[in-house]
């Protein structure tokens, strides 16, 4: 597994399924988006599943178990979002290792049925397993695409890049987290931060303007900004330009980066665990398409532009004095 | 944890996810049975997730990567099967622990291509993740129901109780690989055991018999024949006598029995992993039925019958000696 970093790894896998399974005429879209699309009896089926691991994405010392709960549904919620999908159904695996009381697992099941009961879906139970390696949750999310999915690929040149919400906090809350850092509660800004991480908002809310809009592709960033940019720009095959000085740094990150001892900018660019939405529409309709979030409580901010073709991909950012330069980083698990 | 086993903390989560979410008449069959079946626009969806974790399912040492990729979908897909479910489609996450070579996913991926290939579902991919604790396979399948899904409950008095090919073998195959009994390869007797443990064959084959008798109700056997007997009794309210005698015994099941020195209709009772059915069916069609599943390959036989009505459900066994007793036991997580 060294030998492949994750992203080489996945594309390769991506590659062999799609020639094998990819050519049947039920799949829409296949391994390599958000979410896989499927097409049953004339009705667009979305199936996303996400695995979180103790150690690997969040540690029991400060991972309650309601938001762990919440949480591990609201990931995948949000990649059927991604997906143009209404999500209406969720299964739940649960890894215990024996040692949790019966309150952690009513706790993380209050947690998810929390989440779903506020977002409409439906949770259908799960499988309870014993994990002598670490607590583990895998999440499945099911729904629908009314109309055609929307894709990573499909990013045109002209196309502006809007990102909802304020990236980098979750990352910052991570931080917070895991430095053990005192007092938190009592400061909102820092409280906001570990909200963020602890109990993402998928934005079902935006599902009405990503269909009613002519969105030409989105993913949900959840490995950080720069590399789900990335990907989206290899999937259209364009370049992508980020306006540093454009994207939405809220006080709360710039205060709790501070905090963590870390760079805000840095935080937002390659911080990972968003889960909000990013975009590609044509430019002149993106000022419409942030207001309409906007109206509905989303915020929304166009911090680039797909600027050129590419042929492999590539995400370049515009710095403040007006250099432009290749962006790299993010969350890799390998 | 402790303070519960495994069977009551998981009717518990039924009952408060059945209070929550079941009564929305759009889930047809909500947790406590194999899969959970929801309608979406007319259309009976069955969805399912399964985990399987290093060291609690599997070693490593002993697992090979293409039987691990096999089995994680074959798992899910009997689950499909037994609610008369065809199985359209399987995404798997993967947690690895950074540590597994190239060729290892490359050989997990090609198990669950093949398994797919064979039973004819699509395979979407999935989330590769990393898991520092260990390796770990969740698997989705989705799958449709054309009828009416078949449950765990509605045995009645008078069914027949009928299971599928051999019970036992698998558990004896996994005492085999645990115990590490050499030269196993040589013999085929014990070969089989372990084939069974490593690549349990899901019963897709049934589908047509399930659906042309009149089945009462079906489960698939993961965690033993009693304690599923049991759950099939518990849902239906009916007591359950199997005829020990007519349990169906294989050769390669006393033989590897007598290998790792356990007793043969022990495994077949308690020993879990057989992925096989279980069908309450009229008795008066029992016959037909099992010779309907033989015409295809499928071994079918007939071990019991359901007695009377019981409030909580039981299993009874009957001796060889006539004499008939209590039932219990099984792979229980907790």
């Amino acid at each position: 597994m060294k030998e492949l970093g994750e992203y080489p790894l996945v594309a390769r896998l991506c590659e062999r399924l799609e020639r094998i399974f990819g050519i049947d005429e039920r799949v829409l879209v296949g391994l390599g988006d958000d979410a896989a699309v499927l097409e049953i009896n004339g009705i667009h089926l979305v199936l996303t599943i996400d695995t979180q691991l103790e150690n690997a994405h969040f540690r029991r010392n400060w991972m309650p178990a309601f938001d762990l709960g919440w949480k591990s549904v609201a990931i995948s919620i949000s990649d059927i979002v991604a997906m143009g999908g209404k999500p209406v159904a969720a299964l739940l695996g649960l890894g215990l290792t024996g040692e949790e009381s019966v309150a952690f697992v009513d706790e993380f099941y209050e947690g998810a049925i929390s989440l779903c009961q506020s977002t409409g879906i439906l949770l259908l139970g799960g499988d309870t397993v014993r994990s002598p390696i670490g607590l583990m949750v895998s999440s499945v999310v099911l729904g629908v695409v009314e109309g055609e999915p929307i894709k990573r690929k499909g990013a045109q040149v002209g196309d502006a890049i809007v990102v909802t919400g304020f990236v980098g906090e979750a990352a910052a809350g991570f931080w917070l987290l895991e430095k053990e850092v005192s007092d938190i509660a009592s400061l909102p800004t820092l409280q906001r931060c570990v909200e963020k991480f602890r109990r993402p908002t998928p934005r079902t809310g935006a599902l009405q303007a990503l269909h009613s809009f002519p969105v030409h592709a989105a993913i949900d960033i959840s490995d950080g900004l720069v590399i789900d940019a990335q990907r989206m720009a290899a999937a259209s095959k364009v370049q992508v330009v980020l306006e540093l000085a454009k994207l939405p740094l809220s006080e709360s990150l710039r205060e709790a980066a501070k905090v963590v001892g870390k760079d805000a900018l840095t935080l937002a660019l390659t911080g990972g665990e968003d889960y909000e939405l990013l975009v590609a529409i044509p430019s002149p309709k993106a000022d419409e398409f942030c207001q309409a979030l906007k109206a509905i409580g989303i915020p929304a901010h166009q911090i680039g532009t797909v600027s050129a073709t590419h042929s492999e991909g590539e995400v370049l950012g515009r710095n403040f004095d007006g250099t432009v330069s290749a962006l790299r980083g993010g969350f890799q698990h390998f």
